[in-house]
């Protein structure tokens, strides 16, 4: 058992998260993601790393390159994000039976990289236990002077996050020692630096620290650095999360990663803690964004301005920021909040995220990336290889290195299942494996595998509408005789035995949606969606904006290039028709329009072709 | 008679403007704005001049300030606009019986303020003729040295309009003194600088100078700047109008002022000049435009991005930057495009223009500006009082000031009316009078005030769709019998007696309008005019995009503070309804929607109340 990941039940989560290992995705969705993701996303990212002068950066702290440093101040952070995804791929050392790794290719360049970056980063660290490439030599003297604006303790967070994925003694002493000098260094005694950082991160970083150490002095200074937010120590700005306390929050606003990296850090401080007033301000922020400002996709962040939440209801769609970080770190949210209460909305609000906001963010082919996620598009929204600021591509590598965490909890006595793919789970007192199609197909087959005596408890995605089936070894049984654990999870127990099999059926017919008549640019329009998938229209011929959906036509189902794509009936307006060069004509007669089958195509899957105009939300006559 | 003014036939014009005088404006739509002009525009513009150092640069200039330099290097031009727009609303001189002035107040500020202005000026200019308060002292050596990006010449042609506005002697001296400098500093011969200027401006006030003062190295030098451009003497680029030589273009490119000034001075090359090659140029660049880039408004400019033109149908509405100066700039084109060909279609995009684009960048209260003119706003776009870069304001302001020459004028035994308001016009063998509430009503009168032998040719506006009717002295005539000069003129000989009137009737029932279906955002949707006027409707309760306008219902007309208002039928979508706390809601059940009637305003009188959204481009069930 590795000293780094300990079981630590935090006090105040209602679930737990299985140790690493303890669900293996082995699935025809996911699976070959996690394996692009070692073979391409991470390799080529590495490469990026080196031609921007990241890793280089760490030469020159560690005395081995005489280079200046390049980039922005935070560049760490991204060196850091790429060893915490490629350790999770890659574990040092095996451990038996649990299924450690993801796909097990052999003779990779990956821990060899890792290895590198280990040695380079220990190397790095300054003998205080100081870590940051961008304030050594000249900016030395500028340690810690503006945690605001110069990202020192995201990138310390980010830093410490790694370590616990990579599971090195040296990186943990390292870590520690880095942490250390952090508690030494801020705080409202006399003596210390009374500030908090403008990015949130390193809030995280203790906690995850406090639970692997045991050291209360992480947890303490996690929670000096949320309660000292909205004092005006770092100016005062929403941007920053400063503008008012924590607990007095009524809405998510300003920098939108920023706040939900806040409210994640706030989320574990609870988990820890029980701080009534931490889950009463989460539950508030969480019912107002996701009643008031969340993208049918999951994607949070309206304005490009400040990369900031908007007003209620303010969602447009070209301009779209949604973040691709935003998304991971609305996942990170809903995870804690899910872990706190198991109450299933946080479940649908992660799933809707991850299969549509977030996985938007990185192409089929896993080395092109999108910073925002608009949800139209006149086919000027494409990808990128990697950004200047390049926060989001590790962000995700490390969100998918991560991703068979979220399927499955235990609660005493009980196992939980959250997400839906084939796998296997190995638990101490339970053996299952799973079989489905999921996203694409609503049937999901548990076998139990040895005998045990578990209570099961299911989780029926809202979409579902009450449309939910199941059934053990072939009875059906009834869905909701009392959802004791709150809604949204069914509950079985049973003297399982081995080979006993239960079928859960969510059904998945296409779907149209339509959105509070309060988002302006939606009115009059629908999107389509089955299950946790968003469609859009990815087309230039006819533009999607010429269509007018009929709801009332059946919708087709078409398998193509291992997706579903759902072909509509709609009117279609000719691009030019009779018109030639009026620009302008008074008492337009009815445009002739034609009824005409078009494809929509999953929202992740869009700007992986030619560049086309897209738009998930259609006009119909409603 | 003015030297300044003489009546310069150019050759290859068909139409000749009056000369100042020859028509006065008094109505009570354009009057009350000139009157507004001159008692609020021009007094707080000066102020905000002072207040902003533009005028305090003169001052330094003349050796009566140690301020250093403030604001832009094109600052200057925003003191020479003015000073143009003053001095057509006060002319330094009365001019025998032909009404020299607008409205006639006495003991205003203008006067003196020009007088301060002309003598700052003055004092300015430099021993060799230069002129420019941004290169002096230090900057002195940098003169010319940047004529691409510095606006040396910009400026200097807005001294000369200035200077031809004002008829002072020692002005024109001054402006010929500084025309005669740049002659000899620009052009391909030996020891000259072989260059031409990023924005266009020079070339038209060199032009009017050949025109004032029969020079020829003047009119030559304008052309030496048109055949410069596009070969790459100031860096290739379309957003200054270099990227192809101007007789190569064959759609209208890069930063949208810059774009129609250079048009504009073209034009006045070729009635110069009768260069077929500029005509071919300018017509097919015309047809372009305004077959796929005009937004109905007449606004040009599609992108904030270089504020330049798009693709074609590129127009969005809520970005629309459609910026007051080129509309202005449109003006100044179409203008000469009309007495270029004596072609209706230029005085229809004109009016178009004047009404809605142009005359939405002021307030109705004269002293607030818009920069940019979108189509749509959430009520967040609002007019200021002033800009940093403030090209804006003073141009409004000389084309206000200038306004009665659009409205006659002559051939050889010709009298034409191309824009219709009540006044008097007075020529040397023609003297009438006009009544009408143009643009509220279609009704013209005519009155002959002298006998005389003289053809009327009479717009018939493009909106009219055939409807117009005319008769004289009750005499109904046939409208078309074969318009002689041109679609849109009908022509009118007779032996007028005093007396005599001939009424004009062009029915203005509300129309609506649709757009070419490769014009993305508009389809679904159209648009209400009447007469001249676009109008739009302004309104938070209910929103605009709640909208979906009936048609085939009748628009009724409401008379409302001075204007026309429209009451439309539509349903609406209630704001929220059932929705409650749902952002998403799955097979949405038809929206419950509301006949109600809803006012529309003329465009440009959008955004002087309180914050409202606004659409020009309602949805419609087509």
């Amino acid at each position: 058992m590795s000293k780094i990941f300990p079981i630590h039940n935090s006090p105040y989560n209602r679930l737990q998260p299985l140790p690493p290992g303890g669900f293996e995705l082995r699935d025809s969705f996911w699976s070959p993601r996690l394996d692009t993701l070692r073979k391409v996303t991470l390799p080529t990212q590495f490469t990026h790393m080196e031609e921007t002068g990241r890793i280089e950066n760490f030469r020159r702290a560690s005395g081995s390159s005489d280079q200046p440093h390049q980039g922005f101040v935070f560049n760490d952070s991204d060196v850091y994000k790429w060893l915490e995804a490629a350790s999770l791929l890659s574990p040092p050392r095996p451990r038996g039976g649990a299924g450690g790794g993801v796909g097990g290719v052999g003779g990779d360049a990956l821990p060899n990289q890792i290895e590198t970056l280990t040695h380079l980063i220990l190397s790095a660290q300054q003998p205080d236990g100081y870590l940051n490439t961008a304030f050594l030599f000249d900016e030395a003297p500028n340690r810690w002077t503006n945690i605001r604006d110069k990202h020192e303790l995201y990138c310390a967070g980010h830093f410490i996050e790694a370590v616990l994925a990579a599971q090195d003694d040296e990186l943990l002493a390292a870590a520690t020692r880095l942490a250390d000098l952090i508690c030494g260094t801020f705080g409202d005694e006399p003596g210390k630096i009374a500030s908090t950082p403008g990015h949130p991160e390193i809030e995280i970083a203790l906690i995850k620290l406090y639970r692997a150490t045991g050291d209360p002095r992480y947890l303490a200074q996690a929670r000096y650095f949320i309660d000292a937010r909205g004092h005006g120590l770092i100016g005062g700005q929403a941007y920053h999360q400063d503008h008012v306390p924590f607990r007095d929050l009524d809405k998510m606003a300003g920098h939108a990663v920023r706040a939900l990296y806040l409210n994640t850090a706030a989320a574990d401080l609870y988990a820890e803690t029980g701080d009534p007033t931490l889950l009463e301000t989460l539950t508030r922020l969480w019912e107002r964004t996701y009643q008031r400002q969340v993208y049918l996709t999951g994607g949070l962040g309206a304005r490009h301005s400040g990369e900031s939440f908007g007003e209620d209801y303010e969602l447009p769609n070209a301009t779209a920021y949604s973040e691709t970080c935003a998304a991971v770190a609305a996942i990170f949210w809903n995870w804690r909040m899910l872990l706190i209460t198991a109450d299933a909305r946080y479940a649908d609000a992660l799933e809707m995220t991850l299969y549509n906001a977030a996985l938007s963010g990185i192409s089929l082919d896993g080395d092109k990336y999108f910073y925002t996620n608009p949800l139209a598009s006149e086919g000027t929204h494409r990808r990128a290889h990697y950004f200047n600021c390049a926060c989001c591509p590790p962000n995700l590598a490390r969100l998918l290195a991560s991703l068979p965490q979220y399927f499955v909890t235990t609660s005493e006595n009980a196992v939980w299942l959250h997400l839906y793919a084939a796998g296997e789970f190995r638990l101490p007192s339970f053996h299952a494996t799973i079989a489905t199609h999921y996203p694409w197909d609503g049937h999901v087959r548990i076998t139990i595998d040895t005998a045990s005596q578990t209570t099961l408890r299911l989780r029926v995605p809202g979409w579902t509408l009450g449309d939910a089936r199941i059934s053990v070894n072939g009875d059906p049984r009834e869905l909701h005789p009392e959802p004791v654990e709150g809604p949204g999870y069914i509950e079985l127990t049973n003297h399982w035995a081995a080979g006993d099999h239960i079928d859960l059926n969510f059904p998945m017919p296409p779907r149209f949606i339509a959105s509070h008549p309060a988002v302006i640019e939606n009115i009059g329009r629908i999107a389509l969606a089955r299950g946790p998938l968003i469609y859009c229209v990815e087309s230039n011929d006819p533009h999607p904006e010429r269509l007018v959906v009929d709801t009332s036509a059946p919708v087709q189902e078409i398998p193509a290039n291992g997706l579903i794509h759902l072909a509509l009936q709609a009117a279609v307006t000719p691009a030019s028709g009779a018109w030639a060069n009026e620009l302008y004509r008074t008492h337009p007669r009815p445009e002739p329009v034609e009824g005409q089958t078009v494809n929509a195509i999953p929202y992740f899957a869009w700007a992986n072709g030619a560049p086309a105009s897209m738009r998930v939300w259609l006009r119909t006559i409603r």
